[in-house]
């Protein structure tokens, strides 16, 4: 039996799963919260922006993960033996980038900076840099129209340059004692496979080429010259970077004796290169040309894959378009929402309160409800827009309340907004040529909320189908590790023995789908005004949705 | 001692007050809950828009309250006696116009009528007519634009017209039966002065003018040709309303035999012509020229006079200027806003599920922010907006709300938004030569809640005053009984006597005047789009917010 092991970094803690390459048997899993911060998250009462990680937590986060995940393979399959591993895939939140040292160690484990900040890894959903993201748009703009072309035409604060500008303008001493930076899903292969040189990390094009501007077009990084005109000690630091960024197809390591020591795991055995989470989540619902794969948890992303003998014209808002993003040999595509979950939650537990048992009852009480019924319509943009507006200072709306609204009514309204936010990338996307047959969805939402599911089918006009893992984005680092191990030819025959979808579809119902389809053209309405996009007339928005409820009340 | 009873009929409940016709105090009082439906209100659930009352209320109402205020005043002063109460003055919510028989019986109390909807009092709040309020505009711009004109260019589903028209569509037998209509403010002097006849009724020129578009100018009421394009019997009806309407310098008629009994009062004391509520508040609450009076409850409604000798210009979007409506010998100007209590009811006891101690609590939390700090902002439109837009088919909007908005700071911008809907009415009379030197607030809201009066104070920059009596409308009442009975030889005498204004002023602050400012351009953006006044451009507003929120952080 030949079994991998995908190992995947979350916001709040890391999974370990260890998969039976042959059909994709799950065959043992461990899920460990990081021990620092708040639910793993380092914060700063008065920054809101601010979101950073301890890279120890990633250290010993692995050793117990996998510690975990033997034991629960051991009880659950009497035959298993952690020698059968021969491989390790490993996936990240992204951009998380962190400061390391000569020898590749992170800076915040050396004493001196271990309760600094501007140390740790900086978390994705960190937004502290949003001024220098402003900045290195604006300059690209001007300077090199091409790298932020790629990037929807906005380059965002969650993303590397920005972070490590932010770095260097608010903490230099930071900055200084840096030697390089590296993408978290970078730095855990390396580390595991020993490099003890930053120039020596295999770096996946994953991370490179959405959020750090790398492009074989234009010969890796940004050139001197650009990051010069940000600030010349970024110019410097490119030369501590890395000139070239590498497809899932090339591996990035083998077991370090340490590290095989410390995993219990054989020396030797491959490590492949790391990608964004919801990459390698994509490789494990069976992204394949015509799939569109949307990871939906605290927020959600989206991820497609167009055949690289084919031409992809760069889409206005669409954040990435990197060849062997995803899957070595097609363009990924890259989009996301920046809140979905959490705009759930914060309905529940900040205004009203409640928990699981109140999700519940508004769900409920919801799915009683015709689409229109409530008059309301709301803006999902209570942590901005990441696509397609690539704008993180919107905030949300709730429109259309009168003095009877319940709470559950805002629920719903909530909900349809993500789906018309789901919509309009949707939409975008196929408009510049990607072919969306299928919509596969992921992540706890998608498995649990059936209303939602059944809301984002209507209100897209699309079958919606639930990716068969729950832990996709761990499958699909072991679907890669699987590959670089030799266990199967290639992706798409290791995606077609190991991953796969549930039976339920959710079809769109004719009648809810003409109804959210007068409510999506009201939406586009407050989206491009509010949004920026163009100035559009909204004086018959609310007598629009009041003609739509006492309709939907007939 | 002279002393005259007001009578003043809520929404929920109608209050006696025997007062002092020398000095104003307050000898004796009492507020009876009307018995019927829902906190004295009949609905329907199966349309929001239905508000109706049972008449039967108004007199078992009127029998309690007068004998209630009588046994308070005797307990209170041992001097006092019944005989001493030499005037009565009545006032109503409106407009409430309910079908009367021949012999000015409500034909709600007619057995066959008695659970008849379309038979009761059609309550001010009573939105079932929004389409005959259209159908009225529309004609009126059309056929007859001097009508429209004086209610701000648009006719109200809560107006006369708009309720008996809705009546004759939709419950024709009711219309058919009943021999004439009579606003409620009108119809209890009538009846406590025995007048059979509905055609000898007193009507007074306060609700005929504002609400029934009656004007010396056009001989009375709307012309039967007009009522004729909205439906031949309106046109009918006309002959059996009433050709003259009067201001509070004539009465309405003296005590009868059988109503004296009821009541234990003398027969054929002075009865004062019915205003509506706020009007005959505006009189409790000191009005004169350059004073504006707010009474704020579940709606806010706004009163300022010009003195007849001036020319007074129809003003946009202000729903009525009429001579004598409020003071006679000026022009009364009347506006307000459809929901201001009732939205922040809506927001502790709907959405957050609390009671008065959460008031407490968000009043409590919502006072330590700054203007500008929660980077929201919202519309006060949950039940549609009366003046300046004259538009019930308007709702309400929440603005900026991040992942850590809290209850609290939505409760201030709701508090916020009806400071500047209020301000949006100041400026637009002002501009119209309504000149304002002091605002005068009245009502449980502006006698308790300091949070809103310095908000209301900093949004708007005027100084804003509380009423000396909490019981407005019903000393206003009393004090227009005072000048039929003779007690006063005027208004301004007896204003000057029996009203005034508590010492506490509340002056708008520098820095959060300057704050609201910013937010009120913000607030006009949002109104002026989203109202259909003009194609505004929102794409800074989100981010306009989110910098006035960093600097108030800061």
């Amino acid at each position: 039996m030949a079994v991998t092991l995908g190992l995947d970094y979350g916001t709040n803690s890391v999974r370990a799963l260890i998969v039976d390459c042959a059909n994709g048997r799950e065959i043992g899993s461990c899920v460990v919260d990081y021990p620092s911060g708040h639910q793993g998250v380092l914060l700063d009462d008065r920054d809101h922006n601010l979101a950073r990680q301890h890279p120890g937590d990633y250290l010993v986060g692995a050793e117990r993960a996998v510690s975990g995940a033997l034991a629960a393979a051991r009880q659950s399959d009497l035959g298993f033996h952690p020698d059968q591993i021969i491989g390790i895939g490993v996936d990240s939140t992204g951009s998380s980038p962190l400061p390391v040292d000569k020898n590749n160690q992170a800076l915040a484990l050396d004493p001196r900076f271990r309760d600094t900040l501007a140390a740790q890894c900086w978390l994705w959903k960190d937004h502290t840099g949003h001024i220098e993201a402003a900045l290195i748009t604006e300059k690209s703009r001007a300077l090199r129209p091409q790298y932020v072309a790629k990037c929807g035409n906005t380059y965002s604060s969650e993303w590397w340059w920005s972070k490590i500008l932010h770095c260097l303008n608010t903490s230099p001493e930071v900055f200084d004692a840096a030697y390089s930076w590296v993408e978290l899903c970078d730095w855990v292969p390396a580390v595991l496979a020993g490099v003890r040189d930053p120039k020596a990390i295999k770096r996946g094009v994953c991370a490179a080429g959405h959020k750090a501007m790398y492009a074989e077009d234009w010969g890796g990084l940004p050139d001197k010259e650009f990051l010069c005109a940000l600030n010349p000690k970024l110019a410097d630091l490119r030369d501590r970077l890395y000139d070239k960024a590498y497809d899932a197809a090339t591996p990035a390591g083998k077991l370090c004796a340490e590290w095989a020591r410390r995993l219990g795991l054989r020396e030797g055995i491959a490590i492949a290169i790391g990608e964004f989470d919801v990459h390698y989540g994509a490789i494990g619902c069976a992204v394949e040309e015509g799939v569109l794969v949307k990871v939906i948890g605290t927020s959600t992303c989206d991820c497609a894959v167009v055949s690289a003998q084919k031409t992809v014209a760069d889409i206005p808002g669409i954040c990435g378009i990197v060849k062997g993003a995803i899957l070595p040999g097609f363009y990924g595509i890259e989009a996301g929402q920046s809140a979905v979950g959490d705009i759930f939650k914060w309905w529940v537990e900040v205004v009203c309160q409640g928990d699981a048992a109140l999700h519940e009852q508004f769900t409920a009480e919801a799915s009683q409800l015709r689409p229109g019924q409530s008059g309301l319509l709301a803006l999902d943009w209570n942590n901005g827009n990441r696509t397609i507006l690539v704008d993180q200072r919107l905030t949300g709306l709730i429109l259309g309340q009168t003095l009877h609204t319940t709470r559950a009514e805002i629920y719903r309204a909530l909900i349809e907004a993500t789906a018309f936010g789901a919509r309009a990338i949707l939409e975008r996307i196929e408009e510049y040529g990607v072919p969306v047959k299928t919509v596969v969805c992921a992540g706890g939402i998608a498995e649990k909320n059936q209303l939602l599911m059944q809301i984002y089918a209507d209100a897209t006009g699309r079958e919606m189908r639930v990716a068969r893992s729950a832990q996709a984005c761990a499958l699909g680092s072991a679907v890669a590790a699987a590959v670089v191990a030799g266990v199967h030819p290639d992706f798409a025959t290791a995606q077609k023995a190991m991953t796969g979808w549930k039976d339920i579809v959710y079809k769109p119902r004719r009648a809810d789908k003409a109804a959210y389809n007068k409510l999506y053209k009201l939406y586009m309405k407050l989206y491009d005004n509010l949004g920026g996009v163009r100035n559009v007339n909204l004086g018959r928005v609310m007598k629009d949705l009041l003609e739509i409820k006492d309709n939907a009340t007939k």
